[in-house]
């Protein structure tokens, strides 16, 4: 069996972790809580010992029996999983926060230890990282801005985290590959199985580029309760969550909630508000629950270290007519784009007095914007292009 | 000549602002100012007087000579057009919040009077309304999310407030009436003038149902400058602002602005990140400036008296399943939906001990949720329903 070669743990804490969490479902408060205090070993001693810690031993008793943590992890190893736990260098710190937060669906904690296929280190690419989750029946309007959000990120170096299910997690998953950055996926399975049974090979390309990553140790199903005690490791892990359509019930937005409480920035990306899968977004935004963002860089703004990304602000290219004085812009306003007029026609149409007109008219051929032909004054040429870009009259 | 019954106008005092009012262009801060402080009477005395305030005497002694007010005012009347003035009953008194703000396009101040053609109350009707504006290129998405939320608006008795343009306006117009509600056209130039052209018969429409309203005396064009001024009318006429697509240099940005600086409720409705008209739209919702809306009720909610419109939050049928405990639910997720299975198979899948799978058996079957079969338990089929509602174990 193979140990990490930069870790500060002992054989015997990491074999009690891979007991506990065994015994227990992911996210059980009460494993996760006696672990946090009294530590992963004395909590599995005191178990073998038959100590009945919070009601745990009389549930566990015939499963504590039989559980061989040395086999379990040489089964792992042989398949190129790894058990990494609090002390790893690899082990992301992040996670820590979940022992400070309240329960959610009667979840909490830390996991007791992440099994990992996969070459991606965990702390180094979770520490610049985004989770990118939503639908499973997602639009295709959904899966594309899912895809170009993760390719984005990827590509400028942030890992996209996410849960390889159908969907938008798909689409996460494949963007990001694209955009060559790493991936991970976080399963409510084994490592070692694929769920759903259709993204085996997206899964397998993962474990091969970034990493696959799972609180249950190989070989379990997916359940309810897992699926959910997942979801808080996919917002634990990362500096923030990106949904992107969620229907009203949905399990992105349990992961959403995750996010909220783990005060991790939580962004959603809106959609037609005719989109039943846009609805579960529009109700985080609406109610100050989520940022929106609608580009790749703002994700990136928003979970990066201040000021490391910054979003320019879209903007139309500057319109010198904003610059011209309000009796200026009032006479420009009503010279001809082509047939001459006379300056008391158009002093008239400006609703100015002719003198002031024609002082306006002297400024503004100055610039370039009119030019004098025969008795009357049109606009130049080469002010036209500027005009339209800027808008008519009739820019409401 | 007809006199408002309900005023404390004098004649002297309307006619003063007739005059004033066709003197400069709408939003002109000088005459606005000076018309707050010193009363429209003697702004207009002085400047026949030949005193020249703030330049404006030599801008206008042409057209102030050769402005008759009464034959305006009779005229106007002629065509069943009236001019409504601060002290007429009709005068809405939230214009007057546009004395209180920085200039924006170097436009700022009340109105000195409204020419309004049509029988909705202006103070009354504006008491309760939302303006709907957007951009001229909407796309059918847009126009007819603009239309459901007017005709929302209009049917729970909000006046819809818009310019009349094409593309949201029209769709906003067309929404209220026929929503069966009042709506205004507020336009930038005479409201005996169709702009666009296109829009006479609405505008006639709106005049018969509502009001169209202008600054701007009968027979004026539009300008540049006149939609400027017209967008600060509709922001400061209505409690709150609804933008519904508006790309990134857009007249309905202005009016958002205006809404801003008056304090107003600016609202936006998102739209895919992937369509143009809906980027200036998501970056105001995305730098705050506005509240996300994607429903009428969300918009009423917004501009009411507090508490009058309360938004139900789209919420799925409380899951039942939530509320067992978590040990009951883990084993209630190991049942099968069908086939029945041995207690001690489902306590391997569940992750429990036998005696405790046997115990949560036994309060799921009180409650409904599993079936004895022979040797095995399976779902209850009066529970599946439900089951199916909440989602299965796929549901991440």
């Amino acid at each position: 069996m193979s140990e990490p070669s930069t870790t500060r743990v002992t054989s015997e804490e990491r074999l009690a972790r891979v007991a506990l969490n065994a015994l227990a479902e992911p996210g059980d408060p009460r494993l996760t809580r006696l672990a946090a205090s009294m530590g992963a070993v004395e909590v599995h001693d005191r178990l073998l010992r038959d100590v009945d810690l919070a009601g745990l031993r009389s549930e566990t008793a015939e499963r504590l029996a039989d559980l061989h943590p040395e086999r379990i992890l040489e089964a792992a190893d042989r398949q190129g999983i790894r058990f990494v736990v609090p002390g790893d260098e690899e082990w992301p710190e992040t996670l820590a926060d979940l022992d400070h937060v309240e329960p959610l669906n009667r979840l909490a904690g830390t996991a007791l230890g992440l099994w990992v296929k996969g070459p991606a280190d965990l702390s180094e690419t979770c520490a610049s990282s985004v989770a990118v989750v939503g639908s499973r029946s997602a639009t295709s309007y959904g899966a594309g801005v899912a895809g170009d959000l993760a390719a984005h990120a990827a590509s400028q170096g942030a890992a996209v985290v996410s849960g390889a299910a159908f969907g938008i997690d798909q689409a996460a998953h494949r963007g990001a590959l694209g955009g060559g950055g790493p991936t991970i996926a976080v399963l409510a399975c084994g490592v070692d199985r694929a769920y759903p049974t259709a993204h085996r090979s997206l899964l397998e390309h993962i474990a091969v580029e970034g990493a696959v990553v799972s609180e249950l140790r190989p070989g379990c199903s997916p359940t309810r309760v897992r699926f959910l005690s997942r979801n808080r490791l996919i917002a634990a892990l990362t500096r923030g969550t990106v949904v992107v359509e969620a229907a009203v019930r949905s399990g992105a937005l349990n992961t959403a909630s995750w996010a909220q409480r783990l005060n991790r920035v939580l962004m959603g990306v809106p959609g037609p508000v005719t989109s039943a899968p846009s609805e579960g977004v529009h109700e985080l935004v609406r109610t100050g629950a989520a940022l929106l963002v609608t580009r790749g860089e703002h994700v990136l703004e928003a979970v990066s270290v201040a000021g490391s990304h910054l979003t320019e602000t879209p903007r139309a290219p500057e319109n010198e007519r904003d610059l011209l004085s309000l009796d200026d812009a009032r006479v420009l306003e009503a010279v001809p784009l082509f047939s001459p007029a006379p300056v008391a026609s158009l002093a008239r149409t400006a609703g100015t007095s002719v003198r002031q007109s024609r002082e306006a008219l002297a400024r503004l051929a100055a610039q370039g914007w009119v030019v004098q032909e025969g008795l009357g004054w049109r606009r130049a040429p080469e002010s036209l292009e500027g005009q339209m870009r800027g808008g008519g009259p009739a820019d409401s």
